[in-house]
């Protein structure tokens, strides 16, 4: 299937800036989209993946790792360089794989393949969805609805870059860093706090209000439909200079500076939130990086801090009873006082 | 079993007109038909199935491939092009597939061939009702009464297109387009709002008022259940007529015209109704696009947005506390003050 | 063991005539009774089915098809027909099955043969009770304590007189037409209203209040134990006269006329009562037919109708918050002010 | 283990004739004994078991079916049958089967012989516990704590004193007569009425109040545990007697005569207390007789009657919510209004 | 490991006397062992245990069977008979088998031995934990949180000396008499009533609140894990002392007089209780015979009565709506009432 | 993966101290974090660990057992004895093993090795994580969430330091005493008392409050992440010297005095605070050895008491409906009271 190109979407400026941020650095963790049906999510996802210049990986691996990272990194590398092959380079496209309803915990951290058990007596491990989505993205619709041991494996994964498999007399372990991106509707049911921390970014989406809006959607999502080879065309040019920026944020983020100034703002900022433990401090500093470099800056500055604060920090509140204003009228009353209005 | 003409069909033309208008264009999605019982509904869409024209399908393909769709379509029509053979076509029904009380989701999805794996150790995907009904129709009975898991997957395939099974060491994809059709009884519970809003379009069918249609409906069945094939023979001209047209409104879809006034006032609509993102917008479209095709006009005008509006709409209002009517009710409201009553 | 002979029932009149008339027409559908325990409902059915005369099938064929009866019914029958074999005929009693306690889904609807696929490696169908039941009738005890999804499954079966078999690899269908008979009482749970509009005919036994039907009860019930064959020649001439009926009413059946004051005089019927859907009107019509030919009459005529109303009616009835009288009542009312008491 | 002498019971008398007429009159049906732990249920039914003639059974058989009684009664009769071999017989103990906790469907039932199945292909069947029980008695512990569907299982096999089994591809049916006896305590959960109604007799069992029997009750049991043959040595005249007594009952049985005007005071009672069905007034006959031979009476009596009014309807009755006396005590009543105190 | 010494227990005289009545006599039944955590509960068992003298047993017996026991106990012993072998004997120490968490039901009661069934095609009993703690104690932590249907069945076991298995084709019934000790906290959820009953003692145990009794309580822990071998011998007299009281009381046991006045007195004790059935009156006399047997008395007298009346009677009283004191408390004031304080 | 120097943790001393004072005395028990999330717990465990000396093994054996360890400790130590080999030694680190989401009963506990179990019909054990924590550590995460059945296990092997399998045949026993660090988030879920109990100390955590140590952490991590092996060179002298301090109070250990003052204070601290049995006061006393033994003092004082005193007893609590203090205030009162502020 044809991709719709990123850049075609109309609005949703949030979303599309947690997920570029989260590209240009991954350990900034998932980003959870909570809002109405109907928005875009998938959409992006898949446009921001197609984006992106294809990854070098090594032949034969089936964990498709990088040629430039590090040695052991997996038991197929390892196998490789066992008999002493020089590992030869070929370029895929960065993955985008969805959790297709269903899917059962084996095929999402692999399991035995029986059909070498059965057939040649041999214990060999066969890759599930969290191989295939090492170095790009994991689609999760509806993360509320899946089963809770689920979420708390895929997250738990995400966070540590390695999926460990202890099952059916296996014992396995191999990288699977990937940006984890999961829709949902608050109407369906609530992550659980320890969850939702465990997200890096978080955004909401809504449905736009006004009809020119509407129309536009609607025309170009039909226009795509009707040819999607054309439609591609015409967003060539605004995807090439996507990409660009993209790689240069890249190649750049370890560059841009962080301030011990805008530091101490981050950790006030998320104290006067009262957020639980620094996951949000972290995330917050991380994501503000991230967006410097995608904007070219050479160190983060207040304004970066603020323009990510409601993503980073919104699902780590704690329910304050006092206080029945929303999350995100909390981040921004917070960011209000400290940088003023 | 020989099949029920659709013409003979008295009344439910709101039902009538939802089906022929996913069988003119599928990406309307599925039609929900919720009310009385013994109404139809099951009827209705084998009596439009058997009217349709037989398909054109790969010869040795398992999921009857159209001899000119996309290449790589499915893992069948790869394996002849992999061996060079020209695909030979021959001409099937479209199928309806009923899924039977207590179907697994093995049997849906499709799953392992057991009887190769056990015997020859060769791990073959034997295709599912889902690989059966592509091309054709889906038909739920009860759909409220499905298991969640069940509703989402094949919602999701049939929004998608696609079937992907990950599952027992397997990983296949193959095409799976069929027009969903679901009734059920909304006495016996409800589907959740986000599978609502997955539906194209949602009918509600009711017992007749009057003696004649009563009478003549149960004249109708007894005179088909005493002799079929006579039955089918009065009817067999109105079909043709209705063959015609709906041939007719398949190759004339892509050339109405929708102007942009048309689709202003579709989303002005939806946004007065307050739907929920934008597939309200989108199906409303589109679904007005496919009557217009089946009466022959050349663009799509305010009338046939207005014939469709309440089954592409009634489905996906949120509940208004504050204002108790029927959704039926709210959706005419909004039309009347929009474009008059 | 020996069968207690139908005519040697005491009382009960309702229910046997219900019986009757689905054993004329089974496609009038179903037969549930309800009430008191004790009262012979499962004597009632094992007596009809005895009375009836052995049923003419196709020798080797699985599912007893009818050698007079449509082509391509069965996969055994294809299958002799494919070998070029004429089919051989031979007489059968007409079956009842009894579902016995902890019967799984497998037996019911059949499963595969597992000794001949594990020790040849053949998918072979292992006909159900389904299977057993065809041509016959499918007595099931308690039936409002069966499991739902077995309910659904036989009503469905019944209703298309086809068992259509999708699981373990296999795809299977076959024809099932059978008179179904389900027992309960109703202190012990109610079936869905879904269910119950899927059963014909609905008739309620009570225990006999007079003591000389009572004593007589007993004395028949202990004669018939104490020696069988002794109290059936008592009974032979009786059951003689009742099997000439039936037979004679099954081959007049489709002369009976039906006028349209009589089809409206149903629909009426239905309508002040409010039944849901029009499966009321054409069950009402259908048993007012039966009971026409078992009394040997050429047309239905208004008394046939009321004869039948109550259990074709009475369990179709959607609660009335204003009318807190029985369904009996509120059926026996409605024919009074339609027809005159 | 050695069995306590039936005639060494101190008090229970109820219970005790209870278990007497059913072995003298199986078709009576089960005995049902609730009441306070430790009063020697288990000892009871054991006991009237050791003692009853050992039984001759036809060699070979899995069933012991009897050598006197009808051919085709179960499968390994007829394999013996169908060889022309004449039965040889022998004489065995009649059986007591205990279900032990945790006994699974299978096992009571019977099933797939798993062993030779896997071996040599073959789909043999294994008989189970009900087969083991046939012609003696199945004794169930805490009756009310079974699954529901276990217990249905045994009385529908009870009644019918058939075991038929419908499962794994086995189709297998054969003799099961048995007197069931079920134990419990009330304060553990009740039975359905739909369960209590399929047991013929109830009988309450309560500790002994006077110290004089509970001295006598311990020193008993101390005097038997420390020396069982010895204590059996004391009881064996007793016991001779019991044995014949029972002998000539069932001898006598079908010639003791029961007048119509016993038959009508039986029903009478049973409708005055307003039983549910005919089951009680069957019963209660039957009891009576079994009394009557017991005895040694030649015909029915008022007096017999009386004496088992109690354990065969106190089960019986419906809730009246007007009248809060227990079961026991209106049975009581409405004999004395009948027949005088 | 090493075990810690018996009599280097601190306190809890009650627990430690249940412990040896019922090692003198395991007629007397379970000990349940309710109280405060950390109190030394498993320690005593298993001190208990360690001090007994070494028992004889069948050399390749799986059951360890008794040598001098009765014939045809267990089915090695049938075996080692059949071949015409004496047995040899040799000794080994009274298991202590400790129900571990997690063990499944087929470990308990013993199983199919599948290796061999797989290998062999042979259906072999491998014996469980039940067959492992025969003639010896089994400990269950916290059995009030184990599943009821194990505890049923453990219960039943020890009751009747005897581990009938009914499942996976086999049928085996080997000897297991056992002291069935269980342990528990009532905060964490009680036992049934049906199943305290079954316990022959239970006893309370509590936190010591004197601060000498702590230290020393820590103390000889700590001795006994910093130097186990060293800790035992400073005890080695002490448990000498009481090995020869336990091996003499029960080689005295049947010699130990019970007069009718004693018996009166426990029945009056137990009717004045309430307690229900006469399990109490039982085990009241049997645990104060074994009382006396370890004191040396010839005649059990109301002084051996009063010191088990509690731990024998104090778990099977109804509750009493009228009376809130506690259990103990009412067994003391019954004492007192009866026999003066 | 690179170790985040267990010096390098900012604040959060109490954890630190309650890890330390585990590793140098492992009978204290497990240690229970509570707390914010996102505060260092995993890393601090690790970061331990990696402290440690590397410890020597029997080369060969799957249980790395210590060669200076006791003989018959493992099943592979037995079998290299049986040979006649000397056992070889090597060293290996101290492991952590993680306990990740979704582990099986059977990857923990061990199970039978399935490959060798079908190739050569040899029942061998599979050891699972429980063999791999031997002598070092295990980790869980969100302990509160894991299924109460495997939480009871843990603790139970950690307790017995030895893992007793009971299933599928096996039955095996290995030694398996390690460290259990459990974390978790108390707004999720509690445990039972029964299991807190089990724990010996339980420390909470919380985000530090203060900006320049938020500050802190923030750079240390990001600075660690960056460069893992530049920071980790940064933190050599600091790790070696607490490895001294280590290594030093494991030797000194079992030579520090504890006088009975002590032991009294302690008992009078757990008595004042009703803490459950006599687990309390021996922690406590353990701990109070194990710090003495890190700060090189020879002796326990009241200020060693003291500052375990909050980690050893406050999960030990009972709940108090009279005082609403948190447990740590309450323990923080009685140390006051006794021992003066």
């Amino acid at each position: 299937m044809a991709t719709f190109p990123f850049p075609a979407l109309v609005g949703q400026d949030e979303m599309k800036l947690a997920i570029l941020a989260a590209a240009v650095d991954p350990r900034i963790g998932g980003v959870l989209v909570f809002g109405d049906r109907g928005t875009g999510k998938s959409t992006a996802v898949r446009g921001l993946a197609a984006l992106l210049p294809p990854m070098a990986v090594v032949e034969g691996c089936r964990f498709h790792c990088d040629p430039a990272g590090p040695a052991h990194a997996c038991p197929d590398c390892d196998a490789l360089r066992a008999v002493g092959k020089a590992a030869a380079v070929r370029k895929v496209p960065v993955p985008v794989v969805d959790l297709p309803l269903g899917a059962t915990e084996d095929r999402i951290v692999g399991a035995l393949d029986l059909e070498r058990a059965l057939a040649h007596g041999q214990k060999v491990f066969e890759p599930g969805l969290l191989a295939r989505a090492h170095r790009g993205f994991l689609y999760i619709d509806e993360v509320n609805l899946l089963e809770d041991h689920l979420v708390d494996l895929l997250i738990d994964v995400a966070a540590s870059g390695e999926n460990v498999v202890e099952r059916e007399g296996l014992s396995v372990r191999h990288p699977a860093r990937f940006v984890l991106v999961g829709s949902g509707n608050p109407e369906e049911g609530e992550l659980r706090p320890q969850l939702l921390d465990r997200f890096g970014l978080s955004v909401e989406v809504r449905t736009p209000e006004d009809l020119p809006t509407r129309v536009e959607v609607v025309k170009r999502r039909e226009a795509f439909e009707r040819d999607p080879e054309a439609f591609a065309a015409q967003w060539k040019r605004e995807e090439g200079r996507l990409r660009r920026t993209l790689v240069a944020a890249r190649a750049r983020l370890e560059t841009v500076a962080v301030s011990d100034e805008v530091r101490g703002l981050a950790a006030q900022l998320c104290k006067s939130l009262g957020t639980d433990g620094l996951r949000g401090d972290l995330t917050l500093v991380r994501a503000a990086r991230a967006v410097a470099a995608l904007e070219g800056d050479e160190a983060v500055a207040a304004g970066h801090l603020r323009r990510v604060a409601a993503p980073a920090l919104r699902h780590r509140l704690r329910r304050n009873p006092l206080d029945d204003a929303g999350s995100s009228v909390r981040v921004d009353r917070a960011i209000a006082e400290l940088m003023g209005a």
